[in-house]
This record gives structure tokens, C-alpha cells and sequence, in this order.
């Protein structure tokens, strides 16, 4: 580690930086260097999204295969910018070339909103005379206009106004004081705001109007808190050190840790990127996945009544998990040794931007990896575990999304997400009924009913890229009680179903059979078990999408219908719900169902395939939720099966080993990681 | 704690320690006490349990609400002994006044097997005729039959055999060496073992002869990891330290932490048992749960050939989970500072004997409890959890569980299992096919499917012990897309089932509506939400158990048809498989099947109730699963749902906080827990 760090002062003293790897997201000066060129060609523009366009996977694969004699995969930047009126133009400049190699205008599309596009808007609403007009009718006088707030959204897809123009709704907000909880003082009307001209074109009004709310304040802030008594003294410190340091190895953006290599990416939209992840299994490295990401995900709310139909927020596709990153520059969120990463963007003016800390990898002790005791003796190996975990925590509006991604030492790799910060709220009047679409969470606040849906995406490459997926069912064997062949009943078995067409793997979860999803290599077959070497998706978080078939969120979000997809393999689906989501209106559903519609009869057969799986929480909000969430986790697990000849962590050091002879010869057992001779403290 | 450890030796040295709690498990001298007294009237016998007799509830809960002007709940044991031919008696002893006050024979059914019981049969084994004859057949020569082994379990049930004679199966291995993992060398036939007279009575031989495994041993102790390489040295040190202590005091056992009181209990069955578990909510400490345990599970395996019917463990009914509790006196378990707890229960001959620091309770870091930042400034408030684990692990043969009861600071109560130690295995013959019931995870080793279902038992208090239980689904709303009242289609709500009778409140889980299960009490109101105070389980891994309908283990293992039951309360309704398991035919169904046919149709609308959740996972092994399991987890959720009137945990100190205030003027923020001002880092 002294010694990377060296290297990357010694390069960049003398300017002699290495060159970026393939899959590195493009640097600031990458950025500004695309930036350049296009100002050149096209004038001034404003821009949306600069980002690594990359590699194809087909030239990706031979230049891994063989980097020192391929010819390096160009480093191309993917734009996206507008022009006046809302004209949006779609781009890529080959930056070794120096050139733009394609610009298009793509018409009735809108690029996500940025931070920018969204910090605009309050400043916005608050001198306009129609919105000032509204508070006036529910309590705020004209002179306490800088005590309101709006969180802007886009706006979906609103049928009045299309998709020509580029809008957001302003979610309404009062903050008695400015360190108040504003979600405490929901407004009961939503300004619509044209990003292009600025202004509030519409307002939409309730019928039933909402006074601001009366009720005291509700706030978790350190004064808050010590007005009700204090912070709790009773909880002495935990201390987790790493004195000698990691242990994982950083090159570049290249992490190896037990066995395990994965590069680091990170886009503005998706957030973490992970690539080309091998796991070296005795001396042969092995490829395990190509790109693991989370693709896009949906919060459809619950309420019907207009305009509440609007609130359902892509947080990737329209807002860009990436572009919403904490940076955790402070420290303060992990425990240990950390390393982090920055990630840097372009704004609006083309210039480049970086949030220090972007991302965080740490390791953690994980507990029992392993144990067993022979009861005959109480002979005993007892093996502690570790993880690594890759992360970073995005803030969309009101909510907290915490994402992990986590290596463990048995070849699984978990995807963790924690959901934190607080509910999107909305007024009620005293008395006034929920209808059961929300909840009353504090005195009029209602917290809509809603969903957190999330699609991963998986592109494996289970010991190469020619993969199959298997449905995996746990049935009851043939045979009724009493025959022949199942006399007691007893029998069961993985049922086991191929998909070889994309519209065959169109799937559901089941949980009565603990429904599970293999990633499997046919060609390479486990030498134990016969069966072929395979990755398994366990994954019990998969609500329905409930948000009704034909409605509004179900044409717009059509990754959500069901828990899995299987495509083949094209470089361009990136996006399931389509690359530019916002206001697009789901007719045609964009991203997965045109692909699926349009190559569905495609074989997905042993080949280069990409699984997409949507997961999440169904979230019925209660008072505990307010006035800021506790995390609420959700996980799932990529679990090797048939892949290993072994558990493939019987070689990290035990905490303590002691066998049967040891144990009876009373000599001394496996000194314990403490140092300590143990057996012969335990014989 | 100093004060208490000294409290504890004064006590000692001078005889007066304080009179147990009333839920404290036995102590040695009270068991010892019970059997004084029945030898005397009785005479000699074998000694299967004694355990506490848990205080009557009536009773328990007049004393908890005044325990110094009510009479206190006397000690009495409950006993399991047996005589000559098998003879079982159960009774109880009044410990406060010395005396048996209940004895009786109890025909036709055989008590649980205990340790002792397991470690007889394999010496008897290896001196036995017929198994020495068998053992040839297959390749093991006379003179090797000290590396014969065998894991006796209960037989079960076989009807050719019923339930008058105390009957073991003894599944047998192989070791070439003393220090070789047996489960790589499987032999093919099944000893049946009279645990009265001690002898073999019979073997089930199978059709096709399997010879002992040649393949090379398959280990995982500190010799074989060396011979292939040694264990890996890239893994830096994590070291958990909390230089000041814990943060939970000891009083007796009773465990006060972060609001949280409850009662440690331990038994020889289910293990870990936590009653009266309250939280204190702002000076008011509110009843959540009279009990909680792990009370049965089985193990069910899938192969229907004769006898791996016979395979189907309740290792908590059969064995006992406190029984065969593993001592973690080496401390090689846990990190950070532990505090231990141990173990009593009666040998066969009538003694005590304890297992030491049988319980462990620990605190973790639990990671990010809960964060936002505000997008307009960067203002946020980021606040770090701790959890609190009292877990135990215990070792059924081949398998290891760990079980973790989990206390969060935001109400939720965990309890999670891990699994771990090595798959039952059975022979195979090269080349010889599983039929889908198993996996050959190594050459000649048959690892045969299963499930481990695991069935919970919550006595709720939701603010007292009048509770009702509502099944929740998420539903889509009323009317179709483009409709009036749900135009958009996205109308979805929490569909809410009150249970009024336990035939009513039989039900299975079902992953696409999200369902979950509230224990309320309708007689309390939170005021905000206007819902009743309630406490929500949240459990996702929940397979159908695979054994069919009509068949023995669904007869036997009644609990397991269905992920929940709810029935009245009942004090003597504690083991869900019924109170004594081996051998039992499942006609009738013993446990909860018995008691809903009975009282199915009583109301258990806001009365006192109990509910049964049935849990756990179906498993397939596969190569990567031997020859040790890396830890499996699954893991559930007890969350209060209406049940505070906001976040019960904001009071945990942030690790950071900066308000929007703070931010504007520039002015330090909140100090950090690391002592340093943060907000004069950050602005
Ligand atoms: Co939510
Ligand atoms: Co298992």
C-alpha cells in the first residue's frame, strides 16, 4: 500500500500517470477534454451526462485475454447535452481519436434531471406569484416565503403535457425554522416547472385544500433531541481497528482481497460499477461475473388520487444514483481501515466535478465462517470470517440509499441495501380519512403507501461468457403416500427448468418453492456433483409489482413486472426502463419489454446472457418510520454452486483447531490467531 | 459490574445468595434437590431431564406486577425418568416445599435421547456381531473396527418396530485415520440399537452393497490445509475492543440494555429461552413479549428409498438444543467484550453437571442505524446502531446451528440463524446415480437433500397479554385502470385478516403479497396513526414443507405444515411436536395439530395467545458445501409497527451532525463521538 502510494506521487510529480484502465470511468480531464471538442462542433450547450461509453464487450474480451498484444479498447465518452428548447443531443467522442464519432438530436426524450436541474427550482417557486398565492390560501403569508421548500421530482409522465417540454413537479414543503424537519409541514399543491424557460407553468390544486400544518415541529437534530432529555449515556465504545492495515491490494481501480479481483467503476447513474470479477481459485483465475450493477429502480406510491399517480421516482434513470452520491469525506459512516474513491462528473457548464469519498471499500469481521464439534470428544475447528464490502450511499430527495456490495471468503457475493432517511410525506387535515393509502405518522402527516423495487443486473460469466440460466423449484417427488416409489412421502428434489428464449425466462418469484435462479456453464461440468459449475441467485425480497397491468407505472416501469429477465447479451441494454426515462410515457415500455418484444424468440442457450432481477420492499409506513427511517436492510446472495470442488475458504486461519488425536494425546492443538496455545488451556 | 461480581462472590462465601428469579432455570443443587427427593420414594432410575417448571402465567404475571406484596411462584421441577423395560415417568417436584406432586407412568411414549444416551451406541457397535459381519461385507476387516464410528439418532419412527421399546438408528462412517472427517467414508447399512438392553436388534442392510469409499479423505483440520499449501497469510488483524465494557448491566439474569429488559432463561431443550421482555419507553416500561423460543424444528430429508425415511431430526424434541449446547469456555466464538453464562441439567445417573458459558451475550456494531443529508446544503444527522446478541450454538451430530436473539435500538428483535458443520452424507458406488435426491459432493459421498424448518414460538404482550393476531397482504386497490377511483392503476394498501379462531388462523406464507403477521392489541390506539400498537413479523425465508400430506413426517411434525399457527394460551403448551418426540407415530399428530382439533373453534380474538411461526430453508448441497458448510444464514423480524409514536432510537448519539443553521453560519457543528468537531472540518 506505502508503495502504491508512492508510485501514484512519483506519477503524478512527473506527469507520467499511467494509462487509465478500459473500465476506469472517465477522469475529469477526460471529461473536460470531450467537452472541448464538442464546444468546437456544436456551440454552447448545456450538459446532462459525460460518461465512460464502454468498451464493447466482444473487443473488452479479447484485449483481457491478452492486453499486452491487442490493441487497447479506445477510451470513448457518451454525452449527453441540450440545447435550447429542450433539444437533446445524444453523443460519443472517441478520445484517443480526438473526435466525436456520433451526435445525434433525439427527439421526445427527456435526460435525467441533474442536482442542478433540481436546486433551481426552489429558488424558483418561491418568488412566483402563483405559488405565493396558493400558501397564502393554506396559512403562509407572502413575507415567510423563504420558510418554504420544495423537493423537486421529475414529473413522471404527466398526459397533459407530454414529454416536449422538460418538467419537474415541485413537492411542496414549510420549515417554521430553518433546521425544522420540513417533511413535518407537507404543502398540499404542486407547482409545475418548466426547466427550459424556468418558470411555473401549472399548479395543481386539491379540492379539498389543507391549512400548513399546526402541529409542533418534529426533529431529530442534536437540539431537538437534547430539548427532550438528551442523547443516551449508556453506550460505551466499540473500537474496530486495523492496525497493520487492509488487506486487499489496490491497483488503480483494480481490488484483489482473498482471492477475489474485481475492477471499481462508477457512473453517474448506476453508482458503483462492478467488472470483470475472477475469483482465483488454486493458482487458476476464474471468471464469475463480467458487470454487476444496479440498473435502475422504481418507488411507485400507492395513492390514486391525482396527482399522486406521478409519484414514482426512478432514482437511477431519472435522477442517477451516482450523481446523488454522499461523499463521505468526513469518514464518519464506516468503521476500520478505509479506502475510498472519488467520483467525478461534468455540470452543466461542462466543466468537471469530483465528490470526494464517493466510495467506500472496507472489510469486516463476518462472524462464524465455519465450525464444527465432534460430540464424541469435543475435538473442534472453529473459523471466523470476513467480508469486503464495496459501497456508497446515495440521498434521493426525502429517502437514504445505502448500497453495499459485499465479497465473502465462501465465493458469495451479496448485494445489500439499506434504506434510511426519511418518508415522503403529504398533508391531511385533521380527522381526514387515509382511505388506507397512507399512514398518519405524526399529526397531519400522511406517508403514502409504497414500493422500493430495485433491478440488478447481472451479466455472468460463469467460467466464460457462454452461460445458460436454470429455474430452480423445490418439488415434492411423484408418487402418492403409500406407492412404491414414495411410500413414507418424503420425497423431494430441485426441479430444474432451462430458459432457452428470453420470453420463456419472463419469470416470477415463488417462494413456496424457495424459487431459485442459476447461472450455470454446461460446458464446464463439476467433476464431484456432474452437475454443471453455476452461480445461484437466492434472492426473498420480490414483492409484486402492485401498481396495476396497463396503469401508468407498469408501462413506464416494465423491468418490475417480474422478478427475472434473461436477455442476450447486446452492448447497449444498459437501462431497463430505457436510457432516457424521464416523461417517458410507456407506450411502447421502453428498455426490457421492446428488447424482450422485439428478440424474445432469440436463444438465450448457452451463450452471452444478462439477468435482470428486480427485488425490494413493499413499505407500509408507521410512526417508527418517522421523523428519519432506522435502516431497514434487504439482501440478496449470488452463491456458488457446483462451482468449487470444495468449500473454497478451508484455508483461512482458524480461531481455534483441535483434533481428535491432539485432544486425546493431550498434547498440545493449532495455536489460535490470539497466538495463545489453546488446546492446552482447553485439554 | 465490579459491584455485582463482588456482590456475587460475598454471596458465595457467605451462603446467602439471593432465591433464584422465578424463571431462572434449575440450579445444580435444585436439581440435585429433585432427585434426593424421588430416589427416595422411587428409587434408582435413569434421569432423562429435569427442568424448570415454568411458573404458572395467572400466577407469574400477579407476582411480575408486584412482586413484594404477592406471593412469589414456588421452584418446581419438571422430571423425565426412566425405569427398567423402558418404563418413562413424568412428574413435578415442589422444590419450596419439598415434595413429588405429580408422578405418573406415561405409556407409549419414549423421552428424548440424551448425550449419554448418543455415546453408548457406538461402542456397542464396534463389538457387535452382526455389524462386524457387515463391515466386512463392505471392506473394513474385523481388526479395524475401532475405526468405526457412528452418530446415533433416534430412530425416529418405524412401524415395524412402534414405540414400546427405546430404539436408536445408528448411521455409520468410517475413519482410516482418528483425525479424518467420517463423512467421507459413509457405510451403507443402519444398526438398530435398544437403548434398554443395550444391544443391536437389528440392521437394515440395503439391496445394492455399497464397499467402504476409496477415495482419498476429504479434511479440513490444520494438518490437511497444510499438506495442500497451508493457510493463506494475506488476512490483517480486525481488532473488536470495548475498552470500557459493555453496555449492558447483569442482575442475576435479567439483561438491562438501550431501553431493552429481558430474562435469560436456558433449558435442556429448546435452549435459550427469553421472557418478559419490555422496553422502556420514556420512563414507561411497556410489555412486548411474555416468551420467546426457538421451540422445535425438523430436519426432513429427501430421499424416499428405505430407511432415509427415517431421516427427518427434531433435533430440539429428539435431542435437546440446550442438551447439546456447545461451551465456548475458549471465548473463540465472539469478539469484543462477552459476558457468559452456563449451563445446569441432570445426568442419567441423577447428578448435575454444567456446560460452561453455554450462553453468550455480546454487543455489535450494527452499522448505519440511520442517515440523511440534506441535497440543498449537505446538512445531515449520520447515527451509528448497536445490537445486542444472546446467542447459543449447539451441535446436532454432523450439524451445527447457531442461534442469535438480536435486540435492535429501534424496537426490532432479530433472531437469526446460522448453519453450519457438515452435511449428513450416505454411500455411493462410482458411477451409481442420486436420482435428484442428493448430490455427490465428492466421489462415493451421497449428500441427500433436505430442509431445516425451524419453528418459532412467540407469547406476545403487546402492552399486555391481550393480543390479536392480523395477517397482512399488500393488495392492489379496488378498480380497474382508467377507472374513476383508480385511473392510474397504482391504488395499492396493506389488506389486514383478523384471526378470531386458530382453525382460521392456520396459514402459509405467500412472498407476492409481502405477507406478514402483526401481534396487536386492539384495546390500544396508536395516537397518530390511529392503528392498533402492534409488533410485525417479517420473515422471509418461509419454504412449504416438501414432505407430503398423509405422509410420516407430515404426521409427526405437525408444526411444519404451515408458517403459522396461533392458538390460545395455554401453559402446558410449550413443544409444538409434543412433549415427547422419538418414536411418536404422528397418529394423532401431536403438538399444535392436537390442540387445533380440540380448541380450533375457541376465540383467540384480544385474549392471551401464543403464536407458532415455521421458518428455515430447503437445501441442496453441492461440493462447495463440504467438508464443512461455510455458515448459511437465515434470519427474521419482530418490528414494532404502531407501536411507538416515533423512531425509538433517535437519542443514540450521531456520529455526526451539522445543521442547516450550523452550515450557514459557519459555526462548528455537533461534536463528533470521536471528540472532534466535525462541522468546523467539514464547512
Ligand atoms: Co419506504
Ligand atoms: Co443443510
Amino acid at each position: 500500500m506505502v508503495l502504491d502510494r508512492l508510485k501514484q506521487v512519483t506519477q503524478h510529480v512527473t506527469g507520467t500517470a499511467p494509462r487509465p484502465h478500459p473500465f476506469d470511468p472517465l477522469s475529469g480531464s477526460e471529461i473536460e477534454s470531450a467537452v472541448a471538442l464538442i464546444r468546437q462542433e456544436h456551440g454552447s450547450l448545456h450538459y446532462n451526462a459525460i460518461t465512460l461509453w464502454e468498451p464493447r464487450k466482444a473487443e473488452m474480451l479479447t484485449w483481457l485475454a491478452d492486453p499486452n498484444h491487442t490493441v487497447r479498447p479506445h477510451r470513448v465518452a457518451d454525452v449527453v447535452a441540450i440545447g435550447r428548447g429542450s433539444k437533446v443531443y445524444d453523443g460519443l467522442v472517441d478520445l484517443d481519436e480526438q473526435k466525436i464519432v456520433r451526435w445525434e438530436f433525439t427527439e421526445g426524450v427527456q435526460p435525467l434531471i441533474t442536482m442542478e436541474d433540481l436546486q433551481i427550482v426552489e429558488h424558483v417557486v418561491r418568488v412566483d406569484p402563483k405559488v405565493i398565492e396558493q400558501c397564502g390560501i393554506i396559512g403562509i403569508p407572502k413575507e415567510d416565503m423563504h420558510k418554504v421548500y420544495c423537493d423537486p421530482w421529475t414529473i413522471g409522465f404527466d398526459e397533459r403535457f407530454g414529454n416536449k417540454v422538460r418538467l419537474q413537479q415541485a413537492l411542496m414543503y414549510y420549515r417554521p425554522h430553518v433546521d425544522d424537519n420540513q417533511y413535518t409541514f407537507p404543502l398540499d399543491f404542486t407547482p409545475i416547472f418548466n426547466s427550459d424557460t424556468q418558470e411555473i407553468i401549472h399548479i395543481d390544486v386539491p379540492s379539498i385544500r389543507r391549512p400548513v400544518n399546526q402541529a409542533p415541529a418534529n426533529n431529530y437534530h442534536p437540539a431537538a433531541i437534547e430539548a427532550e432529555g438528551g442523547y443516551r449515556k449508556d453506550l460505551k465504545p466499540i473500537n474496530i481497528t486495523q492496525p497493520e492495515g487492509v488487506s486487499f491490494t489496490v491497483d488503480g481501480r483494480i481490488i484483489r482481497w482473498q482471492n477475489w479481483k474485481v475492477h471499481v467503476g462508477f457512473n453517474y447513474r448506476e453508482g458503483i460499477v462492478l467488472n470483470n470479477i475472477t475469483y482465483n481459485d488454486k493458482g487458476n483465475e476464474r471468471g464469475i461475473f463480467y458487470r454487476l450493477s444496479l440498473a435502475e429502480m422504481v418507488v411507485p406510491y400507492g395513492n390514486p388520487e391525482h396527482p399522486h399517480q406521478r409519484k414514482h421516482a426512478f432514482d437511477l434513470g431519472e435522477y442517477g444514483g451516482g450523481y446523488m452520491t454522499n461523499s463521505l469525506a468526513l469518514g464518519c459512516d464506516c468503521k476500520g481501515a478505509i479506502h475510498y474513491m472519488d467520483a467525478s462528473f461534468v455540470n452543466r457548464a461542462g466543466s468537471s466535478e469530483t465528490i470526494k469519498n464517493a466510495i467506500c471499500i472496507h472489510e469486516e469481521d463476518a462472524g462464524i465462517l465455519f465450525k464444527h464439534t465432534d460430540f464424541r470428544d469435543d475435538s473442534v475447528v472453529v473459523t471466523r470470517g470476513r467480508k469486503l464490502l464495496i459501497s456508497h450511499v446515495f440521498t434521493a430527495a426525502n429517502y437514504e440509499y445505502c448500497v453495499y456490495w459485499i465479497f465473502h471468503q465462501d465465493g458469495t457475493v451479496q448485494l445489500e441495501i439499506k434504506l434510511t432517511g426519511i418518508l415522503n410525506t403529504y398533508s391531511m387535515n385533521p380527522g381526514e380519512d387515509t382511505h388506507g393509502w397512507g399512514t398518519e405518522v405524526y399529526p397531519g402527516v400522511n406517508a403514502h403507501n409504497h414500493q422500493h423495487l430495485f433491478c440488478m443486473r447481472v451479466d455472468p460469466n460463469i467460467d466464460g461468457p457462454l452461460n445458460t440460466v436454470f429455474q430452480v423449484d423445490a418439488k415434492t417427488g411423484p408418487g402418492e403416500v403409500g406407492s412404491a416409489e414414495n411410500k413414507y412421502g418424503n420425497a423431494f428434489y430441485a426441479h430444474k427448468t432451462k430458459y432457452t428464449t428470453a420470453k420463456e425466462a419472463v419469470s416470477d418469484y415463488d417462494g413456496s418453492t424457495s424459487r431459485t435462479w442459476e447461472m450455470a456453464n454446461t460446458n464446464k461440468i463439476n467433476p464431484y456433483s456432474h452437475k454443471p459449475v453455476s452461480y445461484k441467485l437466492v434472492s426473498r425480497e420480490v414483492p409484486a409489482l402492485l401498481p396495476k397491468e396497463g396503469g401508468l407505472v407498469w408501462k413506464r416501469a416494465g423491468f418490475a413486472r417480474h422478478a427475472v429477465h434473461v436477455t442476450k447479451y447486446e452492448d447497449d441494454q444498459i437501462h431497463p426502463a430505457g436510457r432516457h426515462v424521464p416523461q417517458s410515457s410507456g407506450e411502447p415500455s421502453a428498455g426490457l419489454p421492446e428488447w424482450i418484444e422485439k428478440h424474445g424468440d432469440t436463444s438465450i442457450e448457452n451463450t452471452d446472457i444478462v439477468l435482470w432481477h428486480t427485488f425490494g420492499i413493499t413499505h407500509f409506513p408507521s410512526p417508527e418510520d418517522y421523523p428519519v427511517m432506522p435502516a431497514e436492510p434487504m439482501t440478496l446472495l449470488l452463491r456458488p454452486r457446483n462451482f468449487f470442488l470444495k468449500n473454497p475458504a478451508l484455508d483461512v486461519p482458524p480461531s481455534y483447531a483441535l483434533t481428535p488425536s491432539q485432544k486425546a494425546t493431550l498434547l498440545g492443538g493449532f495455536k489460535g490467531t490470539d497466538g495463545t496455545d489453546k488446546a492446552s488451556v482447553r485439554v
